[in-house]
Order: C-alpha cells, then sequence, then structure tokens
C-alpha cells in the first residue's frame, strides 16, 4: 500500500517535498489527557508497552489531534535489557531500575542475545497492528536505544547523573565493556530488523547519552557501534527503502564523524545552530531537529516566531525533519503543539 | 611579594612554562578526609563558606596534599544571589534552595545590587587571608558564576533538569530576563573586582548551564554578559596582570564565539577535544582542561595514560592548563588526584 503522506521519507532520502514534514519526540505521551487515561488503565507503564492493542492505540493519538507527518512506535529503548533477563521496572518517580545490573565478566558472558520474535514478540505485533491501523496515511517510526546508551543503563541500573559505574568500567576494563557492547549491537541489529519486517518504514538509533563521552570514547564506545548497526539492517528489503536516523544528545560537536557513519538523518539537539549544522555536514545526510523543547512553555506567537527561526536557519531546502531537540515534557498544553505543527506546514509550503 | 610558582599565569597568558600547570575543579571539597572534618565543624555549608578562617583553611588543604600550581578560593557561585536578599539554603542530598525565587517584573525590579565589601566581605576576608597564608606559593583564583548560571537558579529556586522556568520567562519576556542578567551582571563585576582588590591573582567565571540554551541564546542570555564582565574587571590595576578564564560547559560548539569574548583562557568540558579545540580557536586564547573527572575512578596507570593523551593533544606549546572537565567527585580516591598531578608534571616537564 503506497503512502498518501511520505514527506518524511522523501525528506530523509533529500528529495523535494511540498511542505517540510514534522514529527515530534515523545508525541504519544504524558502531555496528552487521552494518553494519560490509557496509561491509567494499562497499571503500570511496562504494562502499555507491552500490550500490542494499547500500544497501538497511544502511537496513532497524537494523529487524531495534529497533523504530524509521521507516527513513532510506542515503546521504551529498554525493551532489549529487559528481554536480556535484567529485570526492568519503573519506579515513580525516579525512572527505570534494573534488578539485576551487569557488575561482572560473568554477568556479560552470561548475558543471552534476545530473539525479537519470541522475547519481543509484543513490539513487532504492536509494529504490525500500528502498521495496519494507520492504513497508510503517514510512516510508523520503529526504534531502538543505542548500544552505549542501553549500556549505561544496564551498568548503571537505571538513570544515572554521573555514569560512573558504566565510566569506571569503560576506563578500567575496556574490552569488558567491548565484550558487552557487541551483545549489545547484535540483539539491536535483530530487534531493528525485526521491526522492518514487521512493517516499521524508518529507523531512529536514539543515543541519550552518547553527549556524556569524550570524542575519543564517543567514536570508540558509542559510534562505531551505531554503524555496525546500520551497516547490518535490511533496509532495502521491502518495497519503499527504510531510511535510517542517528540522534547522539549532546554530541553537536561530532556531526562530521556521524555523517559519515551511514545513517540517512542525524537528530540535531537544540543546543546545536541548525544553520551551522547544516554548513557542516553539507547535504552529505538530512537533518531532523532542533526547536528547544522549553519553547513550547511560550505562547502561540513566541513559538511560531522560533519555528520560523529554525526554518529560515535549515533553509527550506530538501533534507529537512523539523522535531524538538528533546522529548516534549509532561506538562506542555497540547494546543502549543498544534501551534508548532501547523507553523511548521505553513511556514515551509511550497508556493 | 613575587609568586615563587607563577605557571598558571604564565601559562593562561601564552607564555613558556617548564611544565604545565595544574589545578582541579573543586579541590578543596568532600573527597579530601580533612575537609570533611572542617565540613562536619563548622555545622553547614553556609557557615563553612562565610567563615573566613575555615574557608582559608580548606582552602589551603589540597596544596598539602599534591603539588598543585593554584589554590582557588573555597565558596559558592550562589553567594551574590544570597546577599540580594533571596535566602539560600543548602537541603542536604538536594543542593541549593532559594526560599525567595524571581518570579515577577517586580522581583527584579526590588532586586538590590549588593556592595561586595559589605554583604559580601566575608568572600573578600577570605580572599585577603588566603593571600597571606599562601605566601606566595601559588597564585590564588578568584571566581564568581555567570550571570545566566546564577539566574537559573534564582528563577528556578534551585538545581533544575529541564530548566523550564527560567526558559519560560527567557523565551516569554526576553525583556525582563535581559533586565535581570544586566542587575547580575554588574553585582557579578562590583563581586570579582572586590576580589582583585583583595588579592585575587586569577579570575574564573563559570557558566555551568550556558550548555543548555540554543546557540543564539546562549550569546544572547549568556556570553554577551559574560563579555560585559570581563570588560570591566579591573585585571591590570595590580602589580602583576590578572588572568580570567571563561567555562561553559557544555559549550564545545561555542568556542570560536568565545574565543573572541576577552577572556584570556577558556574552560574546557571533557566532552571537547582538546588538539580539535586548539586547532580551532588557534593561539587566541589558553586552553585550560580537559580529562574526564571520571578517569579518576580507574587505576594509577589508567589516569597516568590519559593525563599523557590530554597533554599529547594540546601538544605542550604555551598556553595549557591542565584541569578536569568538570569537578572532582566526592567520592574520588585522593591517591588517585596524587597519580593524576604527578602524571602531568612528570610528562609535561620541558627538559
Amino acid at each position: 500500500m503506497a503512502l498518501q503522506n511520505d514527506s518524511l521519507i522523501r525528506a530523509l532520502l533529500k528529495q523535494p517535498v511540498n511542505r517540510t514534514p514534522v514529527w515530534m519526540m515523545r508525541q504519544a505521551g504524558r502531555y496528552l489527557p487521552e494518553y494519560r487515561k490509557v496509561r491509567a488503565q494499562a497499571g503500570s507503564f511496562m504494562n502499555l508497552c507491552t500490550n500490542p492493542e494499547l500500544a497501538c492505540e497511544v502511537t496513532l493519538q497524537p494523529l487524531e489531534r495534529f497533523d504530524f507527518d509521521a507516527a513513532i512506535l510506542f515503546s521504551d529503548i529498554l525493551t532489549i535489557p529487559d528481554a536480556m533477563g535484567l529485570g526492568l521496572s519503573f519506579v515513580e518517580g525516579e525512572g527505570p531500575r534494573f534488578a539485576r545490573p551487569i557488575a561482572s565478566a560473568t554477568d556479560v558472558k552470561q548475558l543471552p542475545i534476545p530473539d525479537p520474535t519470541i522475547e519481543l514478540q509484543y513490539v513487532t505485533d504492536a509494529v504490525s497492528l500500528i502498521r495496519r491501523e494507520l492504513g497508510g496515511r503517514v510512516p510508523l517510526i520503529g526504534f531502538s536505544g543505542s548500544p552505549w546508551t542501553l549500556a549505561t543503563y544496564m551498568v548503571e541500573g537505571g538513570s544515572s547523573k554521573t555514569f560512573k559505574k558504566v565510566k569506571a568500567l569503560m576506563y578500567e576494563q575496556p574490552q569488558l565493556m567491548h565484550q558487552l557492547l557487541e551483545k549489545i549491537t547484535r540483539s539491536v541489529e535483530l530487534y531493528l530488523n525485526a521491526q522492518i519486517a514487521a512493517g516499521a518504514q524508518v529507523i531512529m538509533l536514539f543515543d541519550t547519552w552518547g553527549g556524556v563521552l569524550s570524542t575519543e570514547a564517543y567514536q570508540a564506545f558509542s559510534l562505531d557501534y551505531a554503524k555496525q548497526i546500520v551497516a547490518n539492517l535490511e533496509t532495502e528489503s521491502s518495497d519503499q527503502r527504510v531510511p535510517t536516523v542517528l540522534f547522539s544528545k549532546g554530541g553537536g560537536q561530532w556531526l562530521e564523524l556521524m555523517a559519515g557513519a551511514g545513517f540517512d538523518g542525524l537528530g540535531l539537539d537544540w543546543q546545536t545552530d541548525i544553520g551551522q549544522a547544516r554548513a557542516r555536514v553539507g547535504n552529505r545526510v538530512a537533518l531532523q531537529g532542533n526547536m528547544d523543547p522549553m519553547v513550547l512553555y511560550a505562547s502561540p506567537e513566541v513559538i511560531t516566531d522560533e519555528v520560523k527561526r529554525v526554518l529560515d536557519k535549515f533553509g527550506r531546502e530538501p533534507g529537512h525533519v523539523f522535531n524538538l531537540g528533546h522529548g516534549v515534557l509532561p506538562d506542555i498544553n497540547p494546543e502549543h503543539v498544534k501551534a508548532m505543527v501547523d507553523a511548521v506546514h505553513k511556514y515551509s509550503r511550497v508556493p
């Protein structure tokens, strides 16, 4: 079935579009009252992730309200370590926790590589269901956390401010760290290929914590594994090419390195100037971003001005996907999101 | 009195040195048992900051243990907003809190500009005392938080993960934000000039939260005020020129902008490659940094290797001050700090 709106895919492949496509990180989420209702019904966040019908429902919710040019699978980046048996739970207000974090060479050795068609079938089922329910309106984005980002949670046992356990491991036992990252990398490859097989039409790799590394460590412990993943994705096998996007939050200094990693697009955080970014990477890759999510606290007039500024900086040539520089915050007024989406379409339209 | 060891000042002025000077952010702090003893004796963190004798004692402690090339005034970046009457307290394990944060135009209008010789006399007294006790061994660094960084705490009422209050103010009422920053800027100028008058021999401006801004906002709301401050510092009035350093954490993308701001040196976080940084800014400014503080969890051998890597990347030409890319963590083994300091001196020594 042909897509009715393929502007996201076209933009990521640097093809001309009638108007700049826009979607939003965490667009299916807590800022929507209809999401909070389903979340309450599910009982827990993981119940919501692991129930394909409910995951499908919340994935589609933002498309009912806003003129987004993509849906993104509702899931969590920590499904893989959970499937590896680390025992994921979410403590209200404190974020994710693993009951059995990685602490030793034995832990790494014993870590299984999950079969996504078994341990993560709830994800591929959700992908298939969402594709069916979308009916070709807009493309569906599948995703995974990057190996480095997953490793931070797996070693720290949850969120961290300093990343001291995972960095101590990296600096003190680099070979063991690489063994861990290789296992995660293989798991991510299988997982993303399963999402593509189930119908994901765009793939995002979220390297949320790449930016806490030194330049050298970023290359060796994050980017090299992202490269390996994108090289092993089956992006050509379906009827339509599946574009890929890498987002290393805090990685604005490394765009030149990232542009050569094999992804079609790069996500930009809001700290990076998108005009300067484009000047640096040329048209080697598409760019996705990058309004400061905090702008959405301001009035629709301010939001519209900021949207124009981002569009102007990029320059309205092929290869731009509008997004926030990070996920939308839970207390944002949905009307402000509407103001952003509508401004992107209005001011980017080719006459 | 001439300095017995002026390598920090020479390096910041890009003059040749026999070995690369080294100091460490938070070198007087919780990782030292002798600090924890004085801190306990003081009763509270603010008692320690406001008592010149105790502040002097903890400032000098790390020099007894390690061959540091500088002392840095023991104080807090929030002394100015406290002197403005915002009511600073430190909640154990939660960081700073202001009883009366800035929330309105009236709050900004009523905000006083503290006279540092009165409301902040405990700081200038500490500076004079430390200078006397140092007896010219190494230079004394004075410091302040940057206006933007102070504003984040003053508007948020404490630490923040998202900076949503201060950013909402910035995006929605930029003129009011500028009025607030102007008052803080004037206060910082007076405060730093008072520190220089009392004997501070190097000045650091800590822009801890500049890196949470977009490039445009960084220039308008952080860097422009830093420029104004450095232009108004009395760095030439004493017998020895007082070099200045700007450290915008997370600002690695903006080094070219920062290099033209009027500071003698720039602090680098660990994410920035110091070799690439030097290639970008040339010899317009000295560079200070930038080992990942987490390397200090690793063994002395690993620490030594990382020290060499940083020295090699910079290239051992004039204009390098060795430091961590951020403050030392409280649970670091002091022996590991010694390994770092000694490695810097050993491997940077000019034969």
